[in-house]
């Protein structure tokens, strides 16, 4: 029995993420599927609450039967050299993580986890904050995230919130 | 659609909240089962790890299909105050709290959350206290848990563990 | 000029405190009330919010006129080395503090800070704990606190959050 | 009876302030003056303690008798999403929440709290960064500032402080 | 090259201590010591600072150079899942842990790490709780501390600290 | 006798440094030297953590006999009015600090320790941000520091490490 893990910010899910989840099931028999940066939101580059992504991954998943998979939020430790016993203490026990993400590719090995590169599919456009941008411009982002996705940031007002916030006076009490 | 919501410590997840999940089961369409402490790990109070809990419910629940499930740990915020926002923060949007602890209660209501007596069952033997303390002293526990639990709690070593922080000299430094 | 610094935790503030600070207002010009521990609440030993415990406090001042008052809520450090710091980095500058706790006496000792044993009154009847365990019990509580702070307490449904919270049973999630 | 809620980080509380005190005045019984970043001081952005600032500004509304003021410390908590959750611990109730930040605006609007735009007066000079550039610069900068606010800067020897830590090299040990 | 790392509080460095160095000294070529709960100081479970408590160690090791040793504050992290993690990131590495703590051990052990039991002396007396009773009664205390431990207590009053949070009345603002 | 308190990040610890500590073993009878954010690591600007910069201190501090040093790490506390006092809970007591800091100096002078400028050698050159950039970059560094802090960098892999974290990607999960 093989499980993986998987780490982002998801900050929105989109289809890229959904792409490499689709590849990482071939390999592994569960999947646990990491929301780092939990306690982060109502901002541009975190505008979801970790509740609001949960309910994103869960319902863009529900058609997978194949493997098991678990979404876990994973609020920010801010310490680096503690982050992965933090995570590990979160999550259930996984044989193999996966990520692009140079610092956390390199806690990982220094801790002597086995790390994969996760695979992407057209960086230019399926990266999150590509798509935020276009959030904060009024550009069309629909296609870019599964259905469940949008039917949730639609139910919260996602886009007027993260066009508030996105505004260039919006740090707290600026 | 109605999504409820049941908070508790679930050190460890025993028979008696399964048969409260039954019952919450026929009043919701999506239920969202929060883990609460999930912080704290490796005393006798809290023995197992957020994710060793959410091992443990997860393989409970996987023969529920009337409903939508999710399994979402919560830390420790340390403010009464504030708590139900981070709960919130953390959780998928949900219409109805289930908890007989009277401080869960107070802070839901005064919130302004509906909030439901759950059920209980057997509390003279099917409580998280009773439970550990059989742990502890070697006693059968058993067939207090469902097979999963077991399963899990025998898979990290967990009586173990509990039976070496439970000692009287175990405060850390002590 | 002389500003004195009056710490409390306040849960409620009583006749004893109003007789204390009427005893201080002699020796200082401008005093600041200190609201420690301001972000505990909802517990048996910490019932109130910090807001709360302003309201109470200054509407019970407002018929002082000799001097000027300040009060400001001091959230817990949790490290007593840097208690001192912390509250002189909340308040205006002060020449003196009032206080019997001994820990606090030998915290500000250790600063440099002149500290003064607060006169005390009636400290049988006049005690926050005892004070407490009355609205737990039922018994009569309004006596012992000036006008404006029962009526914070009513309008806030004190005494049930009290008696709720004061339950045996109600540690978060116990 | 109305109270209202009027929250910055007044570094320094300037004219532009007062004026805007001076106008909701006339809107609300009670007023609350909310101090953010209470815990942050020392820096070019918030070179003032929490301290300094409830002197700065108690003493510039010493004038005002038509209403009750409350002046609060609110430390910053570091989670957006229980930011309102928090504040409101820390303060008399309120029905009515002013300012002109699209965040604390978006935040107070999701928590079903009134919030109504606070008046600006002469932004392009009477503006907290502006102010404090001045400072640092050695500019005049007394005249956008009520009396009793120069006083306070002139007792603690503010602008030396913000000259110092306003220079380029002085992040902590950098 | 073998380096040992030994945990505990020191509160206050006592003759078994010293003991149990010596002990360790000959199985290893280096020697990390590290003060647990460093941020924690005047109560009367911790009444020395971790400044004061290195003092205290670096005196009493100062005749010892068979080896190289280091003395290293650990502050509390206050998740027992993480704080291996956080105490390797603050120490040099090392190849075996002592302690006598079950906990300790637990978590050590779980992490991977060897660990060994520490020698003990004569626990009755030679045991910090049993040594800060005697400071707190005002019996004899100093003839089981290393001559520079007595050197260090009385250079900072320490007998007139412990003794004033000692009272029973000493929580903070009780 | 006069103890000295010269603070640093130490990232690494480099020939500048040593330099400062020859001039400062002149003028005082005990050092300590101060890590500063020794919770941060694994960064372009915090590459090293704590216990691996007390390793290289301790080594190239080997060769003095002349006076007692301590090297401690200081956790950063993120705010700035109790920064001293934490510092100071951590530090064996001294008498006069030395930095280069503009806001450590202002910190220093407000709570009335004495502060020296420490002297500087080389800044061109000898500075922390330009040895890490050579190291990400490849150049060679190793002649700007003290052999113990070469031999300490390459026994953990610290170029790979910086090289890693240093890429303009390496946001935990960006």
């Amino acid at each position: 029995m093989t499980r993986g893990f998987y780490i982002g910010r998801f900050q929105p899910y989109h289809n890229g993420h959904q792409q490499v989840i689709d590849e990482i099931i071939a390999e592994v028999d569960e999947l646990v599927i990491g929301i780092g940066s939990a306690d982060r939101s109502h901002t541009e580059r975190n505008p979801f609450t970790a509740g609001e992504r949960i309910m994103m991954i869960t319902k863009s998943l529900a058609h997978i039967d194949e493997i098991v998979t678990y979404v876990v939020p994973i609020e920010d430790i801010n310490r680096n050299s503690v982050w992965v016993s933090h995570l590990e203490s979160m999550s259930p026990r996984f044989d193999v993580a996966y990520s692009n993400n140079p610092l956390v590719i390199q806690l990982f090995e220094e801790s002597g986890t086995e790390v994969r590169q996760s695979p992407m599919f057209d960086r230019e456009v399926l990266k999150g904050s590509v798509i935020r941008k276009k959030m904060v411009k009024g550009e069309e982002w629909r296609p870019l995230l599964p259905e469940p996705v949008v039917e949730t940031i639609e139910e919260i007002d996602g886009i007027e919130r993260i066009q508030r916030v996105g505004d260039t006076d919006s740090v707290p009490l600026g």
